[in-house]
């Protein structure tokens, strides 16, 4: 197919051409209706913000300028069928949870997921296996899922209605995923990949392999994280008949607006277009231009930049990691005062991602980068702080002992730590940094968790959970007792 | 609080007058890295679609000018609570049914309800009591939900979890919400409503009394619709403690991207800002300028413009009624050849919706529209058809036999409609025109319906469904032989 087309920007644009006159909605009527204030941001954009008239299609039933879009993104990343998504990979995680579950199935997860994973298993009413992620020591952080245990999961639950997976992790690193798919494929089981950090990944080169390559099942990517569309824009890919394409629909149509907007739609259209028309040799001079920022930030004494391996690392992602004792999150504020934003901060770790181009401000990026770090080489305000090491207990493989579906049914009870053990977690427990979860909703609480609980409280580490007052205590479901 | 005040967009642009380097996602760092083709109409908004970074908060969990812009709105709407949606009103009517339901209770609906609605039924699980919308004789079309049969239902089931209704419907015309809503309480029941169509109706004045006034315990509100924000963009507001704030806020954040869009959270915040500063006398000239539209209308021998009562019918919608012989569709092709483009066309009826200011192009709106309807006069293409009226059999008051949780549980086959009677439906029936369902997904298939339905097949009427060819049959559910 031609990839040069933008059958959705074109219409919209041809649509825009008849300067029609609007008695629908949207209510800012082709932007002639918007407050002053905001005019010079949103004049352009409201001009395309358009509804399901005459000619524009519909994402819902697309049969025209969408299908056809959708059509010529499948074709770029060869799989079988690409839907727009203007919900974000959230979405897409939940749809390609609910439309693959089976009741009574158990769903393997690897427990350092996003947590639209876990809203999924929840909407879905599942019984979650979780397998646990690696301490990768050498990067110093918590990474992918230990490919060892996911294997030992599909041999423990053959009758699993799907795997679901993260790839790569937020820092760009992957692994052996094709192993897990084979594994997965030989009792029949569904892939389900969250790859919202990978939609780049089928551009080849110097990049790692897809899961689209690596014949995941389902694949979700958000566009707008590493190719050029709007937030919340993203690509679900069926790549095989493993799962039922009108299910998927069936969820997608059930969870996202009946009123989808045109221009992430578009977006989605000219993020395609942008991939499929891109210089290779332009993305390989800016991942070598990335290398040689690598190597000018290697001289200072305060951040190690970590080493990325081709085919297994994300190129357009740096990560450095702050030489104790200085503090991350002083260095990432003094970059921020110079208008330097990273991605992540964690406990001894910056992230910056890069563009898939660095165009025409390319030198004015990397001297204010190095500036910024010059300045904060020479700051005062440094303040020392110790580095966490990840000590967290988690076991490798390790089923919920009820469903969502059950644990909706249970009472729940306020109990203090002293009572907590044996109990079964209302509330997910995340120690934050680095962010994974000691306790998951739904778990029961084992006197490993309360061991690092209790270091973790002393420590006055901060923890991520919905329960008001985790210093003292928990909500716990009430289980039966026969 | 000061109204005049939009802090979200307010952070958002001095964040960009930092000219910050982005090193974070999205992938199109500020609007720089774009296909040209794109570019005229996303380069300004790429420049403020941000994620969350320091200083532009978290939706999901609101600290600052997030949780300042939405209780500015709350303020404004005077409600308890405020969320933005940036997943249209269709996430907001998910959340509200999820976050109500109970299990084992059942949910009273109005049959003639928005697909999400149905959506979140079955998303809950829920049990659904239906009650029939009554033909509205005088304006020759299915208009709102059956006030006594709601009243009826609520005396049949007050264990209910909630009573789910839509407020104004499409055409704008509302019912005696209060009565309903007064109803529900005294049995402890939460009303629910759909106000889609109604964001304006706050400003008072000859619109009709808000959702919101009346004493609704949750409202979502597209405010793309009749208020200038961006597609996808929504208000659900809580007005009571009969429901809970956080069960709430629990299912929006599953629901809800975890990158939600800022240019449309910003919009939400301006839309807020132009409501609460509008000019009341403007939004009088305006719809006594529809009048005088409304009246120019009134010489043209192939419609009939429907009159509107002040305080029932929202003077911002025009509905022309075509005169028989005439065609709906081909007036409607006619006027959108000329650039004039109707929000619906039904088997009899036009809907235009005005903007809440017709601003200077007003003077070229009306000519135009006039321009439009001359042509379509003078032209030889318009066809002749009939006028459908509205016969199909509805149940005032139904409750369906199983609950989508046990739904889900079931087996289904095909079956051709000779075997069809008795049986439980796999798949919804919707004619369309008008679009209001004659058989629920889990509705029993009565004689009255195999009538109707033989009927419209022999007219070849339009029927909605996902039925593979619902001329030879339907799925139905498996039920249990004791």
């Amino acid at each position: 197919m031609d990839q040069t087309r933008t059958p959705l920007f074109d219409a919209m644009i041809s649509h825009y051409n008849q300067s029609p006159v609007s008695f629908h909605v949207p209510g800012h009527k082709n932007g002639n209706v918007f407050p002053k204030r905001g005019y010079d941001f949103y004049k352009s954009i409201l001009s395309i913000d358009y509804t399901e008239i005459t000619g524009l299609d519909d994402l819902h039933e697309p049969e025209g300028c969408i299908a056809d879009a959708q059509a010529l993104a499948a074709a770029w990343f060869g799989v079988r069928k690409t839907y727009f998504l203007i919900g974000g990979s959230t979405v897409g995680n939940l749809a390609m949870i609910l439309a693959t579950h089976k009741q009574g199935c158990p769903v393997i997860v690897q427990r350092n997921c996003h947590k639209s994973v876990m809203h999924g298993l929840e909407l879905a009413g599942a019984k979650p296996v979780f397998v646990a992620p690696i301490y990768d020591k050498e990067h110093e952080r918590m990474g992918n899922v230990s490919v060892d245990g996911m294997l030992q999961a599909i041999d423990d639950y053959p009758d699993a209605s799907g795997v679901v997976l993260t790839y790569p992790d937020y820092f760009g690193r992957t692994y052996d995923l094709e192993a897990i798919i084979n594994k997965a494929h030989e009792s029949g089981i569904p892939v389900l990949v969250d790859e919202a950090h990978g939609v780049h990944f089928s551009l080849g080169g110097s990049l790692p392999s897809s899961a689209v390559q690596l014949g995941a099942d389902v694949v979700v990517q958000s566009a707008h994280k590493m190719a050029p569309a709007m937030t919340m824009g993203a690509y679900l890919h069926i790549g095989s008949s493993r799962v039922h394409h009108d299910e998927l629909s069936h969820y997608l149509h059930m969870l996202q607006s009946s009123s989808p907007s045109y221009p992430i739609m578009a977006s989605l259209d000219l993020a395609r277009y942008y991939l499929g028309n891109i210089d290779t040799k332009a993305i390989e001079r800016t991942v070598s231009d990335i290398e040689e920022l690598r190597k000018a930030l290697a001289d200072y004494a305060i951040w190690e930049v970590l080493p990325i391996e081709e085919q297994l690392d994300d190129p357009f992602k740096l990560s450095l990691r702050i030489t104790y004792p200085y503090s991350s999150t002083d260095i990432a504020s003094h970059l921020e005062n110079q208008g330097v934003y990273p991605e992540l901060v964690t406990e001894n770790q910056l992230l910056f991602v890069f563009g898939l181009s660095l165009q025409e401000n390319q030198g004015s990026i990397l001297s204010r980068f190095q500036q910024a770090a010059q300045n904060v080489v020479t700051s005062d305000q440094v303040c020392h702080a110790t580095i966490e090491r990840e000590t967290l207990y988690r076991p490798l493989v390790a089923q919920s002992p009820y469903s969502f579906i059950e644990l909706k049914e249970m009472d729940k009870q306020y109990v203090t730590w002293q009572d907590a053990e044996g109990k079964i977690a209302a509330h997910a427990v995340i120690p934050y940094p680095p962010g994974i979860p000691l306790i998951m909703k739904g778990e029961r609480i084992l006197p490993e968790h309360m061991k690092v609980l209790k270091e973790m409280l002393n420590q006055n580490r901060h923890v991520q959970t919905n329960e008001v007052s985790i210093e003292k205590g928990i909500h716990v479901y009430i289980e039966e007792t026969e």
